[in-house]
């Protein structure tokens, strides 16, 4: 179904499937085509399997009574990496084991929909990775990463741009947005810059000063 | 479809139906049930009336091109609540709008799955209505709401309980959960109370000094 089994390119991005909501097969089609590394999570890897994906890891606390070993037949090679820490979550897991393999970036689908607490604690949880591992998570109606202190990219107008705080952030500064920002702070749960939108067609450039700020892409 | 065109009492829970992801029929018939009060977000009325529920307020900034008029000849009585305010999302107008009207309950489903940006946003949002609004958020898996400093409740055994906090909370105390916290902080996107669980069946207790500290109950 894809060729990342052929191209191995450690700098293309790995790619997670984790234990949410599943998204569309054109979307997932699109991030296989190149990622050389696809690691699964949990028992993401029963709805995994029926979708004919080659998997290069499947990694997780298998601690509801999911047996690991019954995929290795199905799929092979593969790597299987128990993780029983109850400290962190499969998906943090996992950007550990990138980062131990010195992979610099990947894509994460499957991370939002179904539970409430898994979506805000996988969106939110990117934060903590900034400067070891470059993570987009996608999923049908969004594209979120982490903003560096300074962040450009050409994008046509009427583009919807969020920006979410994770905490407190503040001295945002904004250019080529339709609502400005300018020396502003966000604070999650009491303002949030979300829906707001690209003015003209060209570079839009965010700068903020503290705290860590998402960047989402969102579509309807 | 539901009795609460019949049953008025203004103590019971009003219901908002949001603009994210439709929920199972199943949950939307029981909040139905007892709902006095029953406020649809903008353009979600084209889903809501092909299944057959009698709205009372239809709120929103329509400013999609969508025609909320339309809607008054197929619902009699309906009250159509116009809000442009563009500095906040329609889901805080309609809070806004049951506090006006002295509600002092209300569920709210849709509001979550789609777009990540719209989940975040009406998930944390929740933490600015403390002491004016009793709000929970409800969809397949999941049931939010804001905790009160000192919370108690009666649980089963091995209910998943998260704490999530919006920002960071401080001075967290629990009984009765299997990962006890003692005098702990929780930070939004570095450290989260995600997927605990009740160890015996009996009282919950969870205290905060400082923050606002959202409960999920959840299930897959």
């Amino acid at each position: 179904m894809s060729s990342h089994h052929i191209v191995r390119d450690d700098q293309e991005p790995a790619l997670i499937i984790a234990n949410g909501a599943s998204c569309k097969q054109e979307l997932l089609g699109q991030l296989l085509e190149w990622s050389p590394l696809v690691i699964v999570l949990d028992s993401a890897m029963e709805r995994v399997l029926d979708l004919n994906i080659k998997v290069d890891v499947l990694l997780g606390d298998f601690d509801r009574g999911f047996d690991p070993n019954y995929y290795k037949e199905k799929q092979f090679p593969l790597d299987i990496v128990h993780t029983p820490d109850q400290n962190k979550t499969d998906l943090e897991k996992a950007f550990d084991y990138l980062i131990e393999r010195k992979i610099p970036a990947v894509n994460v689908v499957w991370a939002t929909g179904k539970r409430a607490d898994h979506t805000i604690t996988n969106i939110t949880t990117i934060s903590k990775y900034r400067n070891l591992l470059k993570i987009v998570l996608l999923d049908d109606h969004s594209r979120v990463f982490l903003l560096p202190k300074k962040f450009q990219k050409w994008y046509p107008a009427r583009t919807t741009i969020s920006l979410i705080p994770v905490g407190q952030v503040t001295g945002i500064h904004s250019q080529n947005l339709y609502y400005p920002l300018a020396n502003d702070s966000l604070t999650i749960g009491y303002r949030t810059g979300s829906s707001n939108h690209v003015k003209e067609d060209g570079l839009v450039v965010i700068e903020h000063e503290q705290g860590d700020l998402l960047l989402m892409e969102c579509w309807d």
